[in-house]
């Protein structure tokens, strides 16, 4: 490509209301223009970014088995109701009436049209499995749109999504795809790990995120330096600090804690290591007969993880904090001083599995300005109703797989495996005739890649004062060629042309800059935009045999001779 | 690709709501499934013709200088409304409000967003001329959507802007989009003809509509056979049949004619050609000060041309049929029995060039049962207040380029390339700054390719009783392999391997039948679905070292040796 038949626009200072740097540098690289709050255009240099993502995409996806076909991004609102999610989701399903006043919605993503093909199209077992995916245009009406295409409102996915005959085989679909999933982003150049995740309201109950490191990410993922182990942090298995409970060597004592209302307070007046103290977290559960009050107890040290609370039997129906009122009526104490001995009336003891191997520790008294020392389960008060994992893990822990201790990162997600089961097949009732010729209902798992979400993920991973910092497989073009003075020194020009020429003739993406921009200009723009090899060609090098190579993370420019520069882009690109 | 690995389904019979042969084909070969009323999924069969023919159109338009960049899918309303767009264009245009009462549509074309870009992209003349496109997921609510793909509400098109800085220059990138054009259909392997079209309501003054030739087209196209002239019927010069008004030779008199109230039933009572006579229609324009009525003559044998009518000067804004009560109170008469000759009142009289020339005519003597004969220009009632080209052509009639006659037939549009001037820069003040330092208004072009409607044209256009036969650029696959009995005949499967991956290694787009179908099965799916080169190897054929090659259109099969069958299927491709 020559820049004189291309696009280039590129701004000094990007627009005020760009909130993380991806998107700064994409407005500002020209690889983006706002059109609408979350709607962006794809402008020509990040087209072409896109299309090489989708290219990596479909060539693994293709290569996995996976089978590609489009579905429209206008769908009727019936398949929708078949599956409950046209009343289920909230406003960021984007719902629109046609001409004749029928309901339409304007695709997230297509559960419903998939499932509706399969039913359709699928008949017996000797068709499965079967793996359809598109890349499609999605929208989202997120209520407050922002980071560029990270959370935008219309933007491009890959969706897929398998069918199967048994739990089996979808799981030997699910793990195709994660491994296709593992080629795509090692060919993306990016830095990622593939996170047990949590499996929220989607139903199912496998899933896996594929999150690019960067330290802007939105999610926290632990993981295991030493071992494979990866989870994100609200599902990372947190094991007991304490292998086994140790025998009563202090007896309960009532002591004044006056104003301390807190496990750090209490612990610095009695002089003990907050690890000695216990946190009490009081939550509610609705039920027919009233709320019933759970005390969860994590260490002074640790907090509690909502989402594992919500996991909790007989809070997976959704789970509140208790009020003020119901902690006075339950513990007779307000908050701050409650513990598990001496309450009022009876609630339900769940000990993080910390806890529940702790003895001698400090708990509060349920009496306003006193905490209970010495606390043993059992000689004190009754074991725990219920002993689970109900807390966060931090650095240091030691990993769930028990080899090593847990570091913790932080992460972009920009690709999620789900097996759903038959969540979506019961609902709709998509049947195939198995080898007794009887209808059963079809495993499913699906598979979402944001393609634009790449973009704005490679770059928080990959920047630095200059600009964008592109992986060679993805750069909007793998070389730039910058002739100083292309538009008045034949030298310059004929050397310019012969190399982009030759550069081209042996397949590579390269762009020669005649624009006849000055050197300064040139290497901003394209520092900025983050083209990941760079020639310059001079009048007074040439005289001496020579332009310079410099990687685009190079400190300095090398020169190289004329005859050789041709080989040498050819070597680094290799590399 | 092997079937077994590829999704193809095809059906004996098109459902009974397919109503033109393309989509009943396109039904049956599982290229599109109905989701609703005008909107399909593309089936995998269908998506990899779509993808070809997006190829192609990419390469041209990437060869003409156009840069793609992707604009929304959903836009908001703000740009459509400062072109009064948002408001004038009907129901078609689907409007959607966000989840904050926020109006936006999803886009049927993008000249709005693209304006928006120009305007705050091109600052100076120096960056001019430029052609951007996309190729996206378009939306028109139809009222009544038909002929699937032909005619559905979503739908994929290739659309590009031109912005230059003058008319001349917007000629030119209009001439580079026409040439491209041309390129693109020849590519695409389908008859065509570029045909000069009416600018209708999209204002502009230039246009062509690229048109596939198939006698199914619901356009009629006006075209010299041994010249370069096709323009739109609507929009085809007619020109005067009479070269120059002969001299008078009969006396103009009142003739009964009871009953005959056309031309046809005159000429016949009259006993002389239909060519002696003339046709009257009323047309009524509406202003301030009341209804002005236009009395438009044609020869008896011509039809008036509505859209020619609407171009007329003092009728371009719009024209009806006059009341019959119009016509009593200025003619006297009831309609049947009208002429320009004894009005009641004044009417303005608009003769077709032809009407123009005649002499010694026949028409209406504004009296009912009564006809004048031997009416003269001039003689008999005053010269024709306006002289036009108001008819339809005909076939036979003399092409307006002299070079031979007209010859009519049938076409389907699938590309549009139009001059648009200022009419959207004006709108939206897209200026740049001229040579001079001063703003100038950009000249703008635009040209669409339907690309989801070229596949129905395509077949339309090339189809026989047994199923669709695509060029094989287009093709979903170049070849097929057809073993009989590859699931059970070593000797078959050994050549069918060894063929598929001969050809895959010359880079050819080849399908292996690995499904185990009978050959009757295999052979009816393929001709269904058009691939254009199949070679079936059977047991008994190989023992003499044959296998059988057989084009879409054959009506036979041909025996090649087995040596020579990758060299003969390259030829065929070849040729």
């Amino acid at each position: 490509m020559r820049a004189s038949r291309f696009h280039i626009s590129t701004l000094k200072e990007a627009p005020a209301d760009a909130d993380i740097v991806s998107q700064k540098l994409m407005l500002r690289g020209g690889l983006i223009k706002k059109l609408a709050g979350g709607i962006y255009n794809y402008m020509p240099m990040g087209l072409r970014i896109i299309r090489k993502v989708e290219t990596i995409i479909r060539e693994e996806m293709n290569r996995a088995g996976a089978i590609e076909l489009l579905m429209p991004v206008v769908q009727p609102a019936e398949v929708w109701q078949e599956t409950g999610r046209f009343d289920k989701m909230g406003p960021e399903l984007l719902r629109v009436k046609d001409r004749h006043g029928r309901d339409f919605i304007i695709q997230p993503t297509s559960e419903e049209v998939v499932t509706d093909i399969a039913r359709q199209e699928i008949k017996s077992y000797r068709q499965l499995p079967k793996n359809f995916y598109h890349i499609q245009t999605k929208f989202r009406d997120e209520r407050r749109p922002r980071f560029g295409v990270m959370r935008g409102r219309e933007f491009t996915m890959k969706d897929a999504y398998s069918f199967d005959r048994t739990v089996e085989d979808a799981g030997k679909s699910y793990e195709a795809m994660y491994a296709a999933y593992c080629k795509i982003f090692d060919r993306l150049g990016l830095t990622y790990r593939a996170v047990a995740a949590d499996t929220g309201a989607i139903g199912g109950d496998k899933s896996h995120e594929f999150q690019v490191i960067a330290d802007t990410g939105e999610d926290a993922i632990a993981y295991c330096p030493t071992s494979d182990y990866a989870a994100n942090i609200e599902l990372a298995e947190a094991v007991a600090l304490v292998a086994a409970r140790a025998a009563a060597a202090q007896a309960m004592q009532k002591t004044p804690t006056p104003g301390k209302s807190t496990c750090e307070d209490v612990a610095a007046l009695l002089g003990i290591p907050l690890e000695r103290t216990v946190k009490s977290l009081v939550l509610a559960t609705d039920t027919d007969k009233g709320a019933v009050i759970h005390l969860l107890l994590v260490r002074g040290d640790h907090d509690l993880n909502e989402v594992k609370a919500g996991k909790i039997e007989g809070m997976k129906d959704g789970w509140r904090f208790a009020t003020e009122a119901e902690i006075v009526e339950h513990f007779g104490c307000k908050p701050g001083y409650l513990g598990p001995s001496g309450m009022n009336k009876p609630v339900r003891v769940i000990a993080d599995r910390t806890v529940a191997n702790m003895s001698d520790f400090v708990c509060g008294a349920n009496e306003v300005d006193f905490h209970f020392t010495g606390v043993n389960w059992g000689r004190d008060l009754p074991e725990p109703d219920l002993v689970a994992d109900i807390r966060n893990i931090r650095e240091g822990d030691p990993s769930p797989d028990g080899k090593g201790v847990l570091a913790i990162q932080r992460g972009i997600e920009v690709g999620h495996v789900f097996y759903l089961g038959t969540k979506y097949s019961k609902a709709m009732n998509a049947t195939f005739l198995d080898e007794t010729g009887k209808p059963a209902l079809m495993e499913m798992g699906c598979y979402g890649i944001g393609v634009t979400r790449i973009l704005g993920a490679a770059i928080e991973q990959n920047h630095d004062e200059k600009g964008m910092i592109w992986p060679a497989s993805i750069a909007p073009f793998a070389v730039v060629i910058c002739p100083v003075g292309y538009d008045r020194i034949e030298a310059v020009k004929a050397e310019a042309d012969r190399l982009y020429a030759e550069l081209q003739a042996a397949g590579i993406d390269v762009l020669l800059d005649d624009r006849g921009e000055r050197p300064g200009v040139m290497f901003a723009d394209w520092e900025l935009i983050g083209v990941p090899h760079r020639v310059t060609i001079g009048e007074r090098g040439l005289k001496e045999g020579k332009v310079e190579y410099q990687a685009r993370r190079d400190a300095a420019a090398t020169p190289v001779a004329v005859g050789d520069i041709a080989a040498h882009v050819k070597a680094a690109l290799a590399a």
